[in-house]
């Protein structure tokens, strides 16, 4: 039985560079990853390019439909910064520089004797009723808007943001993850055996990723990683011990990897 | 002036180790490079869990707005494979295991006197209708419903599947590429000429992409990437010698990169 309520997230990653192939999202994973542990199951998310009526759009569908909402990009200093706008058009409020951010940024620009500029004044543009989330790394803080918190692009500033967000969450009961590899097991010598399991534990969540590494040029190490997920350990256990002897009856020493 | 139509592309990611953090996903990347220099833009993502009934509603908004679909992951032969029969529930049609697809599977385990299991069967299973994607790496065929190419999770197998997918596809304008790096140089340090000159070249899509290196333990390097992005490759050179200038109007030397 898992103990807790389900609590669900869903992350928007806002900008052209992550859609044109310009750049490699990272920020799904490891805002995936900040959650996991707080009992928080990100369920959706999408990738939307710099249009403040799709972004609209798409963040006042994922805000109706989970219980959180975590935004990427799009609150630089630049002209193709629209996030904070979208952000307000999609709550219905008003927004505009606000004397705190404003403070906060000309207090970050003061140390390098660095110019508050008109565009720079931008960043302080924060949605009404909103409140702020702490930006160690540049400055400029993101915020929070109800169930929607809004944050950098870049990767390290989404770190250092998060760190000022977990007291605002309230999670549920937390999917712990166990794994068995086998070197050299394919899919399907298993499959069968896994689909029977599965079904005789349906609150547990079994998957099955291949792998193929070319370790040198020419030479690739292939195998199977099959991963269990369930917020009640004693199942997870029970599956787990199932799953490598599944691999151990085909001939293959199972590797059994610690809880998450 | 654009040459050509605009033609347009999502992609649509389906697993839940994508989105439990488990898994980071480089087939976005990777499809949208592939597709770049075909003239097809992704302008959506969206990043699913393995359950039939979202994967199907996310694949029908899908292909209803865009020219052609690509989704990844779910077609081996375990049983959170799920995608071939979600396709086949979207488009409205049957799905059973097929002669051609099953051949190509029996052919290619015979190569390794690997049985071909009532699980690795599965992966023959294609929706009524469809045309099969080559998969030079692991045998197991993708397949193409209408504009929705349905390709494997594994990035490796993916980029084999692309090789027989670019003679199906009908391109519009190539979107063009060029970039100015400025080491040191802040995004706010040119925000207001960059803004001006968005304006003035409405067609020339302009972002600004801070960038933050930890080149040792401690030391940053930080710098802006200015890219420019256009049809028209006259207005692409203008647009990015006005950059270069105004990097070098802030007195930090303008790095251009050649066209993409």
């Amino acid at each position: 039985m898992a103990t807790g309520k389900r609590v669900t997230a869903a992350v928007l990653l806002i900008g052209d560079e992550v859609l044109s192939g310009r750049t490699q999202d990272r920020n799904l994973n490891q805002i995936a990853r900040f959650l996991a542990p707080l009992g928080i199951n990100v369920m959706e998310c999408r990738v939307v390019p710099d249009e403040t009526d799709v972004i609209v759009d798409a963040l006042n569908t994922l805000r109706a439909g989970h219980d959180y909402v975590f935004t990427t990009g799009g609150i630089g200093p630049t002209h193709d910064d629209i996030t904070a706008d979208a952000v307000a058009a999609a709550f219905g409020v008003g927004i505009d520089v606000r004397a705190d951010a404003l403070a906060i940024i000309e207090d970050w620009y003061a140390k390098t004797q660095t110019p508050v500029t008109e565009s720079r004044k931008r960043m302080a543009r924060i949605p009404d009723g909103a409140s702020l989330i702490v930006n160690p790394v540049t400055g400029a803080p993101g915020f929070q808007t109800g169930n929607v918190f809004t944050l950098a692009g870049v990767p390290s500033i989404v770190a250092g943001m998060l760190n000022d967000i977990d007291h605002r969450l309230e999670g549920g009961a937390v999917t712990k993850s166990r794994s068995v590899k086998g070197d050299n097991l394919r899919e399907g010598d298993v499959a069968e055996a896994l689909g029977v399991l599965a079904k005789e534990f349906p609150e547990v969540s079994i998957g099955s990723y291949p792998y193929f590494l070319e370790v040198k040029a020419g030479e690739i190490k292939r195998g199977t990683h099959l991963v269990a997920r369930a917020t009640d350990t004693d199942q997870l256990d029970q599956v787990i011990e199932r799953i490598a002897a599944m691999v151990e009856a085909v001939g293959i020493t199972p590797r059994i990897d610690p809880v998450d």
